[in-house]
């Protein structure tokens, strides 16, 4: 037993360790370009070495679970990155190429040929061949369909003929069937004759002959039944199944309620079609999650650590761009009350307090929304309650909050009505804070957007120029004259 | 086939239905108290009518999965919540309490005596005793105890004895295992004299005698293998497998990177002591979502959106605290440079500008920084060179977007030094927060505290605070006499 298994911490020891092989390498290539005028001989033995270690490295590849390559990948810079996936077997390649993340995927792709690609796509299945469709060159794509049969070219269709966030593109075609009026004996020498079963086969699929599913049969029930059990009396006539159309974070959410490992999609005539299977649900939750994690932190996608300074100004620009609206926006409001500022310069030093303070309370409201929404927790009859709510809320504690703003303002500046302003300015924009972060995320589920992306760009940029208009504008009211 | 299967999103109308039919049940009763003077006769005929509805709900309610009455108690005010807690047949209590969210199950536990909780978890493994065991009080834990049996026991003492962040914590013990010499056949034999098999059995575990792990036959090899094989000849010798003081997140991630569905768990000395199954491990995952999601947002735990106003604020007060000081301290720099603003109030609209896009930026990189220290992507040698990257990247941003600021700044003010300022400030902020945005998640992590919670609080308070005090000392310097 290795201790490989134990941990995949190890993945990244042996990175480094191939990066310090290729950097002293390549100080090697240096000194021999340099001192050219050596004897021959010097320098076939340094080749000899260099390929050695290449092959030793290439050896230990093959060794390696596809993902535990693609991950190496991921961990290399660019120029190692290239020389260690030109050591990787061809027949790797495609089960790499699905592991690896987009970023570091799109940097292969670049480093391949055409008939490179369409012979890493060869011991792919349709459905995974589906997934890199859309990173592949367009020729690449028609390679490929030319090698497929008729069966897996429709397939192919299907898999790519629905939109990403749909059950349909997260299916696969690998299922077993059997009939139900066979015994649990005939059907256990049926999967005898097959060599394998596919992964994740945790029940077999009971169809008619019109393939329209008629229950499913857990390898589970099988194992503990009768040897001369029909499959009809022992298979589950209402599995969870799905429809190809369904939304793929409805199906797992299923998943996680119902543990299931796989599950049926049909058609709308009750068709088996695919199946949906636990890794698949797995690969979705992640993906999501970090979409939503990039989004919050300003990104468009996820960057390569390793990637063009280029690149990253790219992915970062559009939400710099964004920001330097809001920003100059709250900057305006700010500008209307100049006036206000040069008569009480203490304005300036207190309104980003206002501000941020209310921003913190709209994420707050905003999270736990849109928490409400995505667990489908929030019916229409709660919104209105959900107000009420919000409202006592930042009732209480801008009261709370801001009679203790209140205080450290007099005490900073003895002055009772700039505390009294300060309070009631901080209340009114909790207000207007969990007003809107309620409003905000329930619009958009309404006009069916994701609610959890961009809602705290918005409910910043509003409570930054409401909180700046509310403090600056009661202070016009009471303080100036 | 009832449509149930094809969508949960049927749960919440069902949930709708219950809510108003219990409501119009307290018209009915209040209409009852109100006009008691009304003949016997009538006031009997509503009982029953109400009778008649609650049994028709609590008979609905046992054709449902636990999991899908959980998520209809989540969906329900507390006081509905309670009448249809109170309907939900006993033996079903434990599976609906352990699919619950952490505050509703707050509240259907209270609600619950002493004797109710212990005969709840009768159909419970220890290991999901173990899950429940730190929400319930300890007289009702010390009951439970007393019903366990010795081997029980110790599972129990095992599963609460590891931290919640280790593989053990999310372990179960149902495994089935089996001797290396036996043949197919003979397991076969073995496995239908079992009335049924764990959920989640992909795979038997091979065991010697003193229970180490030889090896694991996947169910998927059982079944296509000739009847006369011996286990030792089909089984995979060197599977992967943990340890139970591994870190959770780690076997989450081979999980994922290997599509496991299930797989052991070995002490020290390579003894069976577990299993991990892909449901703890769905679970585990969406948890941790969730506790960087309220943490993001600025809340302390899940929120019940039918909570009380009193618990909400505990929930969200810490945040608005923390968020009270650094906005006190932001305020204090701008304090200090108050003759500034007074000579020149423009300061004072420009200023939020500045502090707000340093955010972003920081912001930006902490998220990308967080993600590949999260896969094991970080090497000490990457470090220096993202220090430079970003260097580069927040120079570059700088001046382009603080050229931009500076255009704008002019045009409004028609000062070219004030602009120029702007710039530099610009560009400073983003230089200040480039590097903070490297270095505190490496410092959290190198600290072994999670970089991704707090992170993002961190970065704001330095560029506001460090915003703020470049801009107006610059302007001190270049603009003021």
């Amino acid at each position: 037993m290795s201790d490989e298994n134990l941990s995949t911490e190890r993945l990244p020891e042996l990175a480094k360790e191939i990066r310090d092989l290729l950097e002293r390498q390549r100080l090697v290539e240096q000194l021999v370009l340099k001192q050219d005028s050596l004897p021959e001989r010097h320098d076939l033995v340094e080749t000899l070495v260099h390929k050695q270690h290449l092959s030793r490295l290439s050896a230990k590849l093959e060794s390696l679970h596809a993902a535990d390559i693609a991950r190496i990948l991921e961990l290399l810079p660019l120029q190692d990155r290239l020389v260690v996936w030109d050591l990787v077997k061809a027949h790797m390649d495609g089960d790499v190429l699905l592991e690896v993340s987009d970023a570091v995927r799109e940097s292969l792709i670049d480093a391949m040929d055409t008939h490179e690609l369409v012979a890493a796509t060869e011991q792919l299945g349709t459905d995974e061949i589906a997934d890199l469709a859309p990173d592949l060159p367009d020729e690449v794509v028609q390679g490929i369909y030319k090698t497929l049969n008729p069966e897996e070219r429709e397939q192919l269709r299907i898999a790519l003929s629905y939109p990403e966030d749909s059950v349909g593109a997260h299916m696969d075609f690998e299922m077993v069937s059997v009939r139900e009026d066979v015994t649990v004996e005939v059907v256990l020498r049926y999967l005898r004759r097959l060599r394998e079963l596919p992964d994740h086969t945790d029940k077999l699929f009971v169809v008619d002959r019109e393939e329209h599913l008629r229950g499913v049969l857990p390898l589970n029930t099988l194992l503990v039944s009768d040897l001369d059990t029909e499959v009809g009396a022992i298979m589950d006539a209402d599995p969870k199944r799905f429809s190809p159309d369904g939304e793929a974070r409805e199906a797992a959410e299923a998943f996680e309620r119902y543990d299931l490992i796989s599950a049926p999609v049909l058609d709308a005539d009750g068709v088996l079609i695919g199946r949906v299977t636990v890794a698949a649900i797995v690969d979705f939750i992640k993906d999501r999650q970090d979409i939503e994690r990039l989004s919050q932190g300003g990104l468009r996608v996820e960057e390569d650590i390793f990637a063009s300074v280029w690149n990253s100004l790219k992915n970062r620009g559009p939400w710099l761009g964004l920001n330097l609206i809001t920003a100059l926006i709250a900057s305006r409001v700010i500008g209307l009350f100049e006036g206000a500022i040069e008569q009480l310069v203490a304005l300036a030093a207190l309104m980003p307090i206002v501000a941020g303070m209310g921003g913190n309370i709209g994420n707050q409201t905003i999270t736990m929304i849109v928490r409400a929404l995505a667990t489908g927790q929030l019916h229409e009859q709660d919104i209105r309650n959900l107000y009420i709510k919000e409202t006592k809320l930042a009732l209480i504690n801008g009261v709370f909050w801001g009679g203790m703003l209140a205080l450290v303002t007099f005490l900073l500046y003895r002055d009772a009505a700039l505390g009294g302003v300060m309070m009631l300015a901080v209340t009114l924009n909790f207000l207007l804070a969990a007003a809107m972060g309620v409003t905000i995320p329930v619009m958009r589920a309404r006009f069916k957007r994701d609610p959890a992306l961009g809602s705290s760009v918005l409910i910043t940029a509003i409570t930054d120029s409401g909180g700046f208009f509310i403090f600056l504008g009661l202070a016009t009211l009471f303080l100036l004259h």
